[in-house]
């Protein structure tokens, strides 16, 4: 299986990745039962989270660094990370996150302007109003920042052969070599004797960005000769599905729900969502749903339900027949309709402090 | 003809770089013959000159554009670039002077550190006693700039295909396609808004930099739909030829004279340098020299001699046979050395306004 971090596909099968070398977060999920991603399962592998899990036993300072790709709605898919970065910052990460404006600008032709809004009204307002503390958040742009992290990017040009660079990520154009550069400094550079120094460093990701944590590490070790860093950590994400299965994806306007979406077109579109429900009624009652692959069940297992045992006796009423998918749709509509009117008005508290941190670095 | 501006080549037919676009200078000769190295030809061709030959004679604003490859002393090859900045920076040029530490990594395996040392200590103190203005200068190191800089150079990785690349610079690796960009940012740069806004840029270089101002014009023309900016212009020098003939090079110290060698030392050089004088005295005084392929007399050509009256008692002399190579050596040595004990004054004095220089920005 072959990832490609600039497309956007389907991951059917978990699983195989396990044979690239990540490995199973099954380990820490005792550990780290607080986060609901990992008890789940939803975070299911990482790369070294031997050192965060260190770093967080023993009190010792750690970073947490991930991007956000501005181009477009921010959605429930994108809460899962934004969830991941507030449960690290509260785990005490020094928190880095970058705009990837250059790379949303080279890869998906968004504007640097565009980019620039949509990193700010979307994804940093829905961080903070989430919980995301901007008093104690490193934010930036990849196209306004510092000469330290640019000569990170520049230099680690000599630490990757073009052949590596295609192995990685196939057919090389100077944009996708560009926009890999940014990302292995976005990942390195809070390392620099200038910003933290050399510290464990957790990156939670999706899935699919496997390709640029395997690089950055490659380049990491390599880059030995001039600074002294830790090779960074990752944690993996599965995706969650849209609303019509596939991926959630922020240019498929059906296939999600925003966060700032009007509650009452949110509700419209959980209504229309595809469920696990049987052809008729009687069969349902009878056979019961599949909650597996129920776009519904997903809302309440990633987002709306944090209470195990409430999950389990949802998944039970499904699988028993006993709840059929049009009232069950109504029940998880409430619970979102309450979510997003509570967050809504949280997001337009952070607005102000989200601009605030879009023009402090 | 194929050039790539990485290698350590000799040009040995520069009138075939007409073929290519280049156009030969001789129409300005007149107009600029104040300008040694464009009366006497080692200026032979540019891209464009005609706009700033207009900027020039209507007193309007232009940019002077170069750079500066720090890895090694600066010896007379470079200080023909030096008096064209200088020269151009008195016609009025906005002057814009980069030192290329990303691309002497990169390319040439210097530190940045060294880098650092280098074009300061032999670089910008040998501009300023050459007559270089630092207070009308912007200087700065590719490694350690501002943002829209490297955004400039991350945008217009979009503007250019692989295959281009590979047509302009042969094999293509990630170092060589940063290096490039860098350089088309530190042409272009001047012309954003931020800066100058457009205005006519003339880069002078040597004749193997005309892939990079090819390259730099095209992506120019490309940026129009975010950026409106003039095509470069260029001018192209023939190189210096070394002391022993072949191609006057940092990298080979038997080739050049540093403008900061001990005077004693630059004479015992120039004393060994390969004539074209001829195997025996007799032969000589019979039948002449051969001023053109001496490398004493290119001293006197590019840099010693600047009247052209004596120029031509000097290449007479040689042609006639009524002076041997000893006596024509000590002669020229003695020029040399007068400047060299003048020079080094100068840069004496000039030390803190090169450090000055580099920490302006």
């Amino acid at each position: 299986m072959e990832l490609d971090p600039w497309q956007i596909g389907d991951i059917t099968d978990y699983e195989q990745l396990f044979k690239f070398g990540i490995s199973p977060m099954a380990a820490f999920k005792e550990m780290y039962s607080d986060n609901r991603y990992v008890r789940r399962g939803m975070i299911f592998g990482h790369r070294g989270f031997e050192k965060i899990d260190t770093a967080i036993q023993s009190k010792r300072p750690f970073i947490m660094m991930t991007g956000l790709m501005p181009s477009g709605k921010f959605h429930f898919g994108h809460k899962m990370v934004a969830d991941e970065i507030i449960w690290f910052q509260r785990k005490g990460a020094r928190t880095y996150i970058a705009a990837a404006d250059i790379e949303s600008y080279l890869m998906r032709a968004v504007s640097l302007k565009d980019a620039r809004n949509i990193a700010i009204e979307e994804y940093l307002t829905n961080y903070i109003a989430l919980g995301l503390d901007p008093k104690k958040t490193t934010f930036w742009f990849q196209s306004d920042y510092k000469p330290e992290y640019y000569r990170l990017a520049d230099v680690a040009a000599n630490e990757v052969t073009f052949n590596e660079m295609r192995a990685i990520y196939g057919d090389i154009t100077p944009n996708k070599i560009i926009s890999a550069l940014k990302q292995v400094a976005d990942i390195l550079h809070p390392q620099l004797p200038d910003f933290e120094g050399r510290l464990p460093t957790i990156v939670p990701v999706g899935a699919d960005q496997d390709p640029h944590i395997r690089l950055t590490r490659d380049i990491a070790s390599r880059l030995n000769h001039i600074y002294k860093m830790e090779l960074p950590s990752a944690t993996f994400h599965r995706f969650m599905e849209g609303l019509r299965g596939g991926k959630m994806s922020s240019s498929n306007p059906k296939s999600y729900i925003a966060l700032s979406e009007d509650p009452k077109t949110a509700r419209k579109k959980l209504m229309s969502a595809t469920t696990g429900g049987r052809e008729t009624a009687e069969e349902q009652k009878r056979m019961g749903g599949l909650p597996d692959v129920c776009a519904v069940y997903k809302f309440y297992y990633y987002h709306l339900v944090d209470d195990d045992k409430e999950m389990q006796k949802l998944y039970g009423e499904c699988k028993s027949g006993s709840i059929l998918c049009g009232a069950c749709k109504q029940r998880c509509a409430d619970m979102l309709e309450k979510f997003l009117v509570e967050h809504q008005k949280k997001m337009g508290k952070a607005k102000e402090a989200a601009k605030k941190l879009a023009e402090s670095r």
